[in-house]
């Protein structure tokens, strides 16, 4: 008998093997040191930029829903207030506004009921997956290095991801053919590749145009569905049309978030899958029976939110973040500029220029780790993430990954000194 | 190649099992058979009451919650903004006004420590679940009839669900023994028994005292776990101790809802999981390392909202619900006098008297099935749920469950006297 409550068996061992793979582990390591030093500057937090929240605006965004259900939905007092406050439907409240957002902002056009509105992307990934994986030959092909959050819904489901080759034009179309040629030989099922190709996370790159049409028709040749991320899309100089917008065999599952657009505390992102099934219905349906055994639904007050922030700036996200694209683009050219300042001259270190988005790749001569990070928080004051987190641990041991969304102009200057004073003290 | 976008072999068949396990497809059609016939009087859906409902409310509650953050945790403005608007911690934001909710209300002694905030309870039975689910050998108890929702996240989780007979008493705890050594004479691991000691859904039966703690006797010499859903424990004319308050050995882990008690459209619940693990650390730990993976945190504007409730009635979601309480607890007595007025001297025909809750289960001498459903809806005008979708189609074909929650005395008297014609021209 255990005063615990837990029997001697129920070590981590002996719970769901996720919770010891050594990419979930290694995350937890790496939160809990940036935690220790909340004074050093971080170049490693992914958050959006906080200058504009304002408390007022979530009841404005409520205010704007409750209207647009009144004025555009002709819904009587009684209506309204059972759409915020009763269960909503699984596939979510505001799916034909979310269309309209695709339309205005991305080119896609999504039919509403192919929308499946989601707990941030996160749950959205996780339904893809959960759905894909009927048994064990089948694998998901994801680029290396990878966002963790793919990883962790990988791990969740049970389904091996195989690397493919990434280069500064983001996943490689040739080893993707590869890949899928080398699974097929080993009995495995590749039913999906997950793709970022604007702006990545972790590495910042984007795809050109080219190789966005030679994916799409890799996909389409082998019967798999592109899994396209475009968390970051809005945020470059340059914006190239998504693999949605290309699509032209409804090969492509868009993942949507509106974390970094819309607002993260609302926590609402969504899946795009208009795929028809040979037995009826779409591909959307199938998430959405999935999603109603998860969380039943998303938030209707979450979604209020972020459709008031949609209808307050005429359903289009670029327009709502036109103060913080500047300040990303201005952020990444200072961090870029400041880089070149402080290290252009050091043999052995390099960056990649992403043109948007919030990250940059540096490489350096030596190994970037868990052990530097942790020499740097201490003795630098700086904090950056070691980029094998993003290859579980198989790779990665030269790279660093910097944020650049929550900082100023002066807080990426000294990060950035602080930073070389680091890397030069480890050079030859 | 394909013009939808799925190889041939995309079928359901080859998707994950859940989408066609026969516990998903019946509430699938149950859920859409009701769509058919919005004028039916409605006895099918476990929907809170709305006379309350008023969007003013989501505001006031912000705004207590903003208040309580400046005052009480001493927050500056980018300090308030920043826990609405950014990501929050994967546990949550709320968990100490959730202790003190249980506190005041359930005399549950919980450390924040051990509460993770989550989508709604359903995010927390699959985040325990997929925890203790780490190969083949693992299964769960539940009662039979049970929650769809259990079976639910037990599909997600490829867990096997056995039944346990369960009894006017509740889950009858000789039975469990019973199962538990059979279980392990067949090699199977039972980590878990889920349980509803109070008001259950579907059946609106709870356990007395004397069951609760031979319950938790039983749990503690067989080193399983007891998972504690009590979403309907407030509405009832006498208030038992829940399981979580009598547990001396930390077998509990404690399902929490705000749907009832709170607000549906929030989708925030979350889980008492205080078990020390041998590795360091607490079961709540764990839970939270995989939510992270599954939604990162749960929307903390939608926490905003639930604490806001919770602080502006000194804890007490019993005296928040003071007035919902009344009308379940007339609805009830309604219901049970109508059915003993309509059907009292009926041959073979019988119903259970809940003393609170949403549910009363009615036993009749034919087959009520999804059939008699769409035959009672179409001629009849009235809806209830078959309770064969709560034993994921293996029994109950001679009962139905009767929902009382969403509806007036004067509803409740024609949709039983509706009721009453059907089930009479069915006796022979």
């Amino acid at each position: 008998m255990e005063s615990n409550g837990l029997s001697t068996q129920w070590g981590l061992a002996e719970l769901h093997g996720s919770l010891t793979d050594p990419a979930i582990s290694s995350m937890n390591l790496l939160n809990e040191l940036i935690d220790e030093y909340p004074r050093a500057i971080s170049m490693a937090a992914g958050r959006p930029y906080e200058e504009f929240f304002d408390i007022r605006l979530i009841h404005d965004y409520l205010d704007a829903y409750c209207e647009h259900l009144r004025r555009d939905r002709k819904m009587d007092e009684a209506g309204v207030t059972r759409t915020l406050f009763q269960y909503g439907t699984t596939k979510g409240v505001i799916p034909d506004l979310i269309a309209r957002n695709l339309a205005e902002d991305e080119d896609i056009d999504a039919a509403p009921e192919s929308v499946v509105v989601t707990v941030g992307a996160q749950e959205a990934m996780f339904l893809v997956l959960r759905t894909l994986r009927a048994d064990e030959r089948d694998v998901l092909l994801a680029p290396a290095p990878t966002y963790v959050g793919l990883t962790g819904a990988a791990l969740l489901t049970d389904t091996p991801v195989r690397p493919v080759r990434s280069t500064e034009n983001g996943i490689d179309p040739d080893d993707l053919v590869l890949q899928l040629k080398r699974a097929g030989e080993e009995g495995k099922r590749v039913r999906a590749c997950y793709v970022t190709p604007n702006f990545a996370n972790p590495t910042g790159t984007s795809m050109d145009l080219p190789a966005r049409h030679r994916l799409l028709d890799v996909a389409e040749a082998n019967g798999i569905l592109l899994l396209e991320d475009n968390a970051y899309g809005l945020f470059g100089a340059e914006r190239l049309p998504t693999l949605k917008s290309l699509d032209r065999s409804r090969s492509v599952v868009y993942l949507g978030s509106f974390a970094k657009t819309g607002m993260p505390g609302a926590r609402v992102g969504y899946a795009i899958a208009d795929q028809r099934m040979p037995d009826g219905g779409l591909l959307a349906d199938q998430l959405s029976k999935l999603k109603g055994m998860l969380t039943v639904n998303t938030s209707p007050i979450a979604q209020a939110v972020i459709a008031g922030k949609l209808l307050r700036n005429d359903y289009s996200l670029v327009k709502a973040n036109t103060r913080e694209i500047a300040i990303y683009q201005r952020n990444l050219r200072h961090t870029l500029d400041a880089l070149t300042r402080e290290l252009g001259d050091r043999p052995g270190v390099g960056w990649n220029t992403p043109t948007g988005g919030f990250f940059v790749t540096v490489t350096v001569p030596f190994t970037a780790d868990d052990a530097l990070l942790e020499h740097a928080a201490r003795d630098h004051g700086v904090l950056f993430t070691p980029m094998h987190h993003f290859y579980g641990g198989k790779g990665g041991f030269n790279q660093l990954r910097l944020s650049i969304s929550l900082l100023t102009p002066e807080l990426i200057e000294e990060g950035v000194r602080r930073l070389a004073a680091l890397i030069t003290a480890r050079l030859p």
